[in-house]
């Protein structure tokens, strides 16, 4: 993984993070938001994968449910944010990928293991939108009341 | 839902949406819109919901059908714009959800009810980026030529 | 296919690409980007198309395989850049779009059929982040190590 501050504006900055071959994304990008002190940012990326696993949040048991694929899948869109969690930069991202017959899967990012790559976007946002967890789920939500 | 405005630059304002437990989130994007004078910008979201209408156009009758589901989903991508649409201010978006055995559905959003949250960045535009019925089909599609 | 610039800040141009019924919208992107001399941007749209073409990097042949798709669908999500590859612009998409049953497919853009309109946002960025072809999978990645 490699990470490039590519452009700063009133003080907020805007990075592009590579992740290699075999980088596993979700771990890589938790590490990159706690090195550059990312605390508030949305992030974006395209790329493909060999691995993934996806959450999916079931009410039933309040708790997610992961499911693991493992093969060459595109990494069709992925949308997410950094922003504080017990006082540590946290990602929150989702994901849908592409399989080979061009059906799609997608969730809960829990992890992802890269092949050959995966370009994010990390754009980081004024406010500090400070997460809170909501007691009915356990969830962090964000906490614009403060 | 609350809105809050986090950022200006040239008089272009971004806002953070959050929506709660239960709302409807196209009526309430539509409602911050015309409170805020929101009439040209892009967004964007994340979250989850328990039950969501999508919309397809169908070409065969010339209008859009729609479907209902009901269960608990992932809101994967939500990529959508905010334009005048006959004087208003009106919600366009498209959008991708992941089921519980991973596999996703998508379409126009025409209702989404959340669950447990939905966080919508909007990021006013500085064209005034206004709409034109396309007498073929009767969409309001952007019009650049004025 | 009608492109204006909406922004410019600090030298970086936002244009939002409309396409018209049955523009090809990878063919018609390209050329956007030579005529305007967009070499290194983020691009996003929405729209609706009446065929595509899905690319899928099989590791099997190391090369795309394409799937053909004739029928009317919703552009749910289409997320990628412009970058230099051979000193030309190239871009580079993945896209996710809806069927009739609200069932999902997506992959790596090669071919795309408007109908009846796609709205394309481009925002350049200022790093000129080169690409480099990776000699393992022949594919242009992008590289920070310059």
């Amino acid at each position: 993984m490699r990470a490039k501050q590519v452009y700063e504006n009133d003080g907020l900055r805007t990075f592009v993070v590579v992740m290699d071959k075999d980088d596993e994304a979700f771990g890589q990008l938790t590490a990159f938001a706690g090195e550059h002190r990312v605390t508030a940012a949305g992030l974006t990326a395209v790329g493909a994968a060999r691995a993934v696993t996806l959450g999916y949040f079931d009410l039933s048991i309040c708790d997610y449910r992961s499911t693991e694929f493992t093969e060459q899948l595109e990494v069709l869109s992925l949308v997410g944010d950094i922003a504080l969690k017990d006082g540590e930069p946290a990602v929150h991202a989702h994901i849908t990928l592409g399989r080979k017959d061009s059906s799609t899967i997608g969730g809960h990012l829990q992890s992802l293991t890269v092949w050959p790559t995966l370009e994010v976007v990390v754009n980081e946002t004024p406010a500090q939108l400070a997460k809170k967890v909501d007691p009915e789920t356990g969830l962090a939500l964000i906490d614009l009341s403060g």
